[in-house]
């Protein structure tokens, strides 16, 4: 009895310990994690296969690469890997750029080498001598490196690597990531913390963050970042802070990643005393020239300017009677001779123009489709609104055919529950890239990458959701969004849950009890959280400003699109926003085959009934409910949806650190509090209109419509 | 040759594979790393006498206790020691409180019992059967466990435990950090990230930040902190704030740690809907009893209320015509039935005062003595200025014999150049504490302490250095300050010095060849700030607002007293303050005896003499020198001290990590360039009154005063 109460107090305290000796590091180290295999036979099959390692070349990007290729063997196999300088003996990992190669070796790569582009890479299992060794190489140095990257991911999660042949190349060339991070390290939208950038400490202070930052984004094939907010300011272009920036950029460099600058597009009056920014103006024109000098004079491979003009109060073009193809090309002229490269946002809506928000974009950037020069892409939002749950693509993908077009996508959580909700957003990634534009037959995907077009540049960015909490993202599972952003980046076509499968295992576990119910999780998260916000395609119905829970109620705003009463339109005759050809007429902004589904009730895809069409609560839905007990089932569902990952997840603690299973479990009660929040203030505020009682299976609130109106977050995040 | 290459290589990667490891973690550790001991000598001799632990007692903290006893033996000794629930055998650590001992026992430690009051503890070897045990001990669990991290130490300071009879209480009740951290995470003068709490995802998500923050102030007997900024908002004293308040309180009071709020003196009419916050309606005092009960319903520990008022715009007593003793004693009433307390901030200067700004505090409240209620204690900051690196004590200490008076230091280095500067503050607060005030002929210690007029209730505050950077503080060294603060506010007696070999050995190493140097490096690090900044008592020349760098032209600000030019009076006569008789007579707050002293240049102590004193530039000091030669001296002197900290530091690399050792190397060459900006624009500045050219030995700038003056910080943190 008493050895009993011992060996139990024993255990408690290998609990604790491990907890305190993990706390930081776990949920730090991301998708590297390089757990031990603990598993003889395993180990045994990769070392036998890994007998020594040796790296032809010396960059930074190489000694990188071998660290990493270091680190990773030896913590996941127990066992230092020698190192040699030559290429004699077997089961070598040789590492080395092309041209670094013996040449047998590039001729018996050389069909291979032909298959990859700049950055793709090799990792093949090859005969020098006869004896069996692995090369992992590319045609540069960071393709080694992804190549490393990549090669370690199959260990990470037990993949065979006996006979090797991978041949990989990114489809998308500018894969960034865009940081709204303010110079005061506040981050719009940010909901992990503040700013990495210590601006203040910079260039003299390089933080670890940021070496661990570049590592974590050359792992997943991010090639690129935008340090600072879109809403710019002009600061960032003084010398000041052009001496942190390169701090930045040189730290970043042997990772791969180049570093951009949002633009103002004032700067010349703000920090260049001149009169006017007017893109037609000489001094203008000079000024953003000998500008781009100085910057590359610091950075020699500085990646150019991202600019948001003439939205949303930001200055542009059209406050001297220009347009958006005038700013842009006088910014492109300007890099163009360094190779730089200019992101001109099409997220534009106006004040003064009536018309349906989601319709702007597309009125105004298709007319000066071909007019843009070759080093200018427009960077479209995903989604005509806003980084809904869920928006149909936006028609502006395979509408501008002799435009370099790139997708915007949102990672940082700003309309999907901020960094306490599980959500996997490459499913949502998935569901953009997949969609059939009817333009040529093809997907956005197709446009994105390039390959219906043939565009000069391609791109793809994805607004971050990292800050300087200790786990980066604020919810470990948003790490599962940064990582799947990376991957898609790298290729459009990956099936987002193979990307959460080998997250998964790289993150936490390869045992296939943790991994298959949770990928489940993960693939069904984005389902429910469209369930429990906005189903049946409602959409920016979110609180004011910050976004943070239900709003649907609120009407007075200064600005109609800025009110959710815009966006739902519910009223005792219905719900929805009609933009149909009987209403706003959005649906001929998208190819005829496509205007045609979207155009009728009966064809539109029911995930976006009321994006396009204002129907009666008495609506038939093709399950038989009506519009309102469709809706209310759907908020129901969505609760039942975060219920059930609960449950889910309380099954896994024997496979999760005890720090990390914790976390995971005090962020899905949080979910759980705040999907029922949602489903009862919607159905609350909607059933005013409706009239109707709530349907059987779903909850009524406990709390009155009037509480839930009263509810206010003066200090909510990322605001 | 190949084989050397070889081996080069694989050193080069050990040492990255090292960094990568380490990253996050050996920053974020603290004082607490339980460095393995690596030598089998000392080990052994510690296991000798460490054979089983046995705990008595079953609360929260002694779990905390019996974990943390066995994560830093495990860790440093390599061996996870048995454990047992009875006390049989021998060289047992024996942990559990008074009441929990066996009769015997506790009659053996009888006087020891005597001797400790309630957060003291014992830890001694003693006869158990004939056998010897050690044990840990006190009056409470949290007693139990101050212990227990104090027997940590002496092994982690390499002491030795073969026969302990250490007792050792505690001679300051409230031992508390001020955290001036805002609801939106900004941190007023904070420099080392944002604000700690996350009161988005409070109450619901326990960061595991807060554990690790509580069990690092338990460890040093830091005991109560108050969360938010003095200049506070009345939102956190809502129920919706109060409940993430109680969950903070809840994860804190294992480690004996209690919550504390700020109180903005306005509440009842800002949340209350009451019209006045006058202290004498009764509307308001109801209003505030009620809230104390809503408190300490949710928090029955709740510590009581800071409050900053009629002070730097802050609402008060006075905006109704009362005075400091009627609002804090209304306040005190308020929360005297649940034994809370109320800290009233003496920091108090008017526009409207003409006079001295350093004799205002003094002016105000030493008429009050006596008035305040007993649960009141007034709060003077250290510096009748404001945080300098060098004031003269404050001349309230000693000054109200019948009022409860505690020191508030700044740990966060507000003055002191912020995170990037090395400066050992411990330092300087023990030349504060051993200050003789000539009051009944004490020091300033035995005032704090209660000792000299036998108080109610003793305390210390400091303003927190502590934000969300992954290593606490923003530089490694200034984790020394929150430790030295807590060791002080245990131990107002305790030598800087000590404290600093102890936290050297707990934080880094052992190695007498790194702690002999790197202590008199910190010893002297307050003195090299004190002059590159402000040498001889020159002081608030700091750039307005942040605070950060020289600004002795600033002139312009719309109270006079924000000027730094009201600081230094530098004319074509002189410089310094003529606080003496025949100026502001400030030197009249002091004891007669003390006043004499500063009156007179030839006897006012150097260090103070242009705190006190306006002197002509040719004024001889005790050296020989002119003034205007020894403030030029004191900079270049202040400079030369820091280059010799670098020189220090860079002799380290073989003791400490690698990527700590980079960090202090990154920081202190910030510092060095830092401190030549301050000479440099100080003399520039000050030569255009003295005329004179700079002595031999002091550096000329490079660049020009209106260099200087064009250098501007909007971003600066923490303002």
């Amino acid at each position: 009895m008493k050895h009993l109460k011992t060996k139990k107090l024993s255990l408690l305290i290998t609990f604790f310990t491990i907890s305190f000796t993990l706390s930081a590091q776990k949920d730090y180290k991301l998708w590297l994690q390089y757990e031990p295999k603990n598993n003889l036979e395993i180990t045994t099959k990769y070392l036998n296969s890994i007998k020594g390692i040796a790296m032809s070349g010396n960059s930074e990007t190489l000694k990188i690469a071998l660290t990493e290729l270091n680190l990773g063997l030896s913590n996941m196999l127990g066992n230092q890997i020698p190192h040699q300088t030559n290429i004699e003996g077997s089961n070598l990992i040789i590492i080395g750029n092309k041209s670094s190669l013996d040449a047998s070796v590039q001729e018996t790569l050389k069909s291979e080498f032909e298959k990859t582009n700049k950055d793709g890479f090799i990792i093949k299992t090859i005969s020098i001598n006869n004896k069996k060794n692995i090369v992992i190489t590319g045609k540069n140095d960071v393709a080694v490196l992804y190549g490393v990257f990549s090669f370690l991911r199959q260990i990470q999660t037990n993949k065979p690597i006996e006979n090797l042949s991978i041949v990989d190349s990114p489809k998308i060339d500018v894969r960034i990531l865009n940081h709204w991070d303010n110079l005061d390290r506040t981050v719009e939208r940010g909901y992990a913390g503040f700013s990495l950038w210590n601006w203040h400490k910079l260039p003299d202070f390089i933080d670890q963050r940021y070496v661990d930052y570049a590592r974590a984004n050359a792992s997943i094939g991010i090639n690129g970042t935008v340090l600072n907010n879109v809403n710019a300011n002009a600061l960032i272009l003084t010398p000041q802070y052009l001496e942190k920036v390169q701090a930045l950029a040189s730290t970043f460099r042997p990772y791969g990643i180049k570093v951009y600058l949002t633009a103002r597009f004032s700067a010349p009056i703000e920090i260049g005393g001149l009169k006017t920014a007017d893109p037609f103006d000489t001094d203008v024109i000079n000024w953003w020239k000998n500008k781009a000098a100085e910057i590359y004079a610091q950075i020699p491979d500085f990646g150019g300017f991202v600019i948001k003009a003439n939205s949303e109060g930001q200055p542009g073009p059209q406050n001297y009677g220009r347009n958006h193809v005038d700013g842009a090309n006088m910014l492109a002229d300007a890099v163009a001779p360094f190779g730089g490269i200019v992101m001109w946002r099409a997220f534009v809506y106006s004040e003064h123009d009536a018309d349906d928000r989601a319709k702007q974009a597309y009125s105004e950037f298709v007319p000066y489709d071909g007019k843009f020069k070759d080093n200018v892409i427009v960077q479209v939002k995903n989604g005509a609104i806003d980084f809904q749950p869920r928006e149909p693509f936006h028609p502006l993908f395979g509408a501008m055919p002799k435009t370099n077009t790139m997708m915007e996508f949102q990672i940082t959580q700003e309309y999907l529950g901020f960094s306490t909700h599980l959500v996997y957003l490459p499913k949502l990634y998935q569901e953009v890239l997949e969609s059939d534009t009817y333009r040529k037959g093809s997907t956005v995907a197709k446009i994105i990458d390039g390959s219906l077009y043939n565009n000069k540049i391609t791109g793809i960015a994805g607004v971050a959701n990292i800050g300087n909490d200790l786990n980066w993202t604020g919810h470990p599972f948003a790490q599962a969004n940064w990582y799947g952003f990376g991957r898609l980046a790298w290729n459009p076509y990956l099936d987002s849950e193979s990307i959460a499968d080998e997250w998964l295992r790289s993150t936490f576990s390869n045992e296939e009890n943790f991994v298959k119910p949770i990928k489940e999780m993960m693939i069904q998260s984005r389902e429910a959280v469209v369930n429990y916000m906005t189903p049946l395609g409602l959409h920016h119905i979110m609180d004011t400003g910050h976004h943070y829970g239900p709003g649907p109620w609120v009407s007075d705003l200064s600005r109609p699109e800025w009110n959710p009463v815009y966006y739902h339109k519910a009223s005792k005759d219905g719900i929805g926003f009609n933009r149909s050809k009987t209403g706003s007429n959005a649906t001929a902004q998208y190819a005829p085959e496509m205007a045609k589904l979207f155009d009728n009730p009966s064809t539109c895809p029911e995930k976006d009934l009321l994006w396009f069409h204002h129907l009666s609560w008495d609506y038939k839905l093709k399950n038989g409910h009506s519009l309102w007990d469709g809706i209310a089932l759907k908020y129901q569902e969505g609760v039942d949806q975060v219920g059930s990952m609960i449950a889910t997840w309380n099954k896994m603690e024997n496979f999760v650190d005890p720090m990390r299973f914790k976390e995971i479990q005090m962020l899905l009660n949080i979910q759980n509090k705040e999907a029922k929040w949602w489903r009862d203030a919607c159905l609350l505020y909607f059933q005013q209109f409706s009239g109707k009682e709530l349907p059987s299976g779903v909850e009524k609130s406990t709390q009155s419509l009037d509480y839930f109106k009263s509810l206010k977050f003066p200090f909510a995040p990322g605001n």
